[in-house]
């Protein structure tokens, strides 16, 4: 098992929820899961890391050097304990992303998961005006519970590619039930501060939580710094090693 | 191992027949397969799951979600059991495609089959206009029984890529045998009715069974449209991570 | 492990001397092998098979099916035994060039072998007039006995890609020694009858035999009937699936 | 596991420091790990090797063949033992990356080693004048340390591809400090005299020794010889097999 998941404290949780957001399409999901994460003061728990990530390692501006990974955070709200996966790489291929989502479930499974929100990007490949919130459901039963939140289900998602599907077509076999929540985004963004608001806004409501957003444009730009360092690596020139295989196809 | 097969009854079965048919070109093998399953009131007995499948999670019409997966179904036909292997996915990688074909011959293995019969298409590259059924043998002595059926063996393909082939070729080293069926289709189609329509004609003959076709343009075009969300997923701007590992080929 | 080799006999061998040729540039490797097993009318006693391979299966011309495999021969030359190791593919993945030569090399081992001869394709990129046997070898005192047979050691070759370089490198340190055979061609043939001769001839004078060359230009037109049915697949319109990992690099 | 090292003697080091440079842009870190060997005596104590190294093997300029490995040296400096590790191959693949790096990390656990330096190149893409050293480390406090042996932490570097940047990034897991030293390159040339001078200057400091230069120009003409067998092998004709798998993406 090339993946693992390294917790810090052991853990005895309250009707569990977890919510995930890693690197993807205008970075919503990541930016959200950090925001919330941050703002809401949740205690960093432990991590998840994998020899199915990019082979990068990040230099931050102070030069000190940090191995991909992502992070595992724990809060309490309203009575119910909330594990949050937020990171900046995913798999760097098919089996790593199984692989990968499996890994979560087990760990889920194992603290009494039964609801899962993922969150990420649904790139129009245009610009987009007014950014609405889609969702995807386990079962249809869930979608009147969403709607309520700002959450449309009027929409053309076909697929989801990565984790953020895979933990809920996956976690559907163990009795899990959840909503992926796509924040619509032009697509070719870095990042997109609008959207990422909207789906907080989403995020507030199921919650029940006020979140302050007097920091979010601030935080997007400071978490753009970092995923900047790993986009578009392949027409970069840095490095101490030229490799590069073409098995490599996503980071950021 | 990263291929599974979960089958939710105990099996019992009388003179096993193994039929498969999976997304493929002009889908003929998967729609043949899921509309004999359907018309014939084939019992779902189980799935196959794979790390090597694509790492996508389909959005229903609805707005549910689900894992890719290939799905099992038993009929008795003639006093004869068949199992049928029908999906969306095949394997992301060449190893992929050996493992899943080996965990399909261990189960069939398993139940006693010793016949195996594999559905694809054979894509010309151009309009077909009386689209002809071709086949593939394990032993030579094979080709009269078929032949009666519609199938001809005059025909120029020099080779099957994927379960199709493989389940029949490490087959024969197990000892089964049995036939590739291959409809002729231009290639370059989503799917084809018609060649469709012609090879479930053989398998009518081969089963000795009655089919109904009045559902079957209905039926092609509600896969085609789920077959259409996986499809060309690399031009698409869809999905909540951007994630595309170049070895990442096939789809659909 | 999905590499392996199965042998139908038990084996005690004389001094055994094993000899490589796979498909490759001009497929001089795989012609070699194949006609001196085919002529000399040696014993096939097994065959090697991988989930490494091409995820391809042949349909042959009289349209039965053949997985793909390498196939293993046994001959006594002059009261040595010799293993021969032919067949129509090679790894598709960097990872399968290693379990593939090493799977080879822990049999090889097994059975007393101390010496390896491996035979492949040097293409030049042009045309060769006069076509030159090139030698690389396991240490330097091997070179005097080999440049007597025919083989110079007066060539540019940098490098040997595949189990025809695998097989010394790795087997050097398990003390084995030998030398690869490289028939100088074109490469951009599908075969070279002219250059395979010429690497019998140097085999002919290091195993102290006589060869029948009366049916090489018939057996080389032969087997590339069956490479061609591998060579260019991509390309290629065939077949039950259209599944085209980008992973499967190697064919024929 | 597919990657291993295999070491001739058994080790009793004191204080030790793990030193590595493979192969990468300009070579920087391969030519100053290997040069300094070289010229401080070092005992070649063992190699490490594996199964995602490309599949390629070195024919020599004196026609003998060797698989890719890498070398393992240990020298002590100043009462303190120094294990270097260098060589001209890094894994092509992600997992292949991760997995190496994790090998040597276990190793040099089992040794006791605390702290680490990693050597390799930063391309800036366009001719460099006076070529600076750059530096990254794993904790801000070591960087007083290393700033008066001539490495700059004024720099753009945003990541680091590869060994050195693992072995740093996953060695801080394990309570490893040190630091990755780059040689600035124009990234487009084979190897660099100047900055491999340069980085070796910063090394000199560091462990307090004196090196003699007079042979490093020779030594990095050299080493070019069999780095250029391995570069641009893709645009190569060479060779005894055609394979060429797509995953293949680093080399020399």
């Amino acid at each position: 098992m090339s993946t693992e998941i390294q917790i810090d404290t052991e853990l005895d949780l309250e009707n569990p929820l977890l919510i995930e957001g890693l690197a993807g399409i205008g970075h919503i999901g990541r930016n959200c899961v950090s925001y919330l994460a941050e703002e809401m003061d949740a205690e960093k728990i432990g991590i998840l890391n994998s020899h199915h990530f990019p082979p990068y390692t990040i230099v931050n501006d102070d030069k000190t050097l940090d191995a991909l990974e992502n992070e595992i955070y724990l809060l309490e709200i309203n009575g119910r304990d909330v594990v949050m996966i937020e990171g900046n790489a995913q798999a760097s291929s098919s089996q790593g992303h199984y692989e990968i989502a499996d890994t979560v479930l087990d760990f889920a499974e194992g603290l009494g998961v039964e609801e899962i929100i993922t969150i990420g990007g649904y790139g129009q490949g245009e610009v987009v005006d007014n950014p609405e919130v889609f969702g995807a459901v386990t079962s249809d039963k869930l979608k009147d519970d969403y709607t309520g939140h700002g959450i449309t289900f009027d929409h053309d998602v076909d697929q989801i590619v990565g984790i953020s599907g895979l933990l809920l077509g996956l976690g559907k076999r163990r009795e899990m039930e959840g909503i992926a929540i796509l924040g619509e985004t032009p697509g070719f963004l870095m990042s997109d501060p609008k959207s990422t608001e909207n789906v907080l806004n989403c995020i507030e409501g199921i919650l029940d939580i006020d979140i302050d957003y007097s920091s979010l444009d601030e935080k997007v730009e400071e978490s753009q710094e970092v995923l900047k360092k790993l986009q578009n690596l392949k027409s970069s020139h840095s490095d101490g090693e030229q490799s590069q295989s073409s098995d490599i196809g996503y980071i950021g």
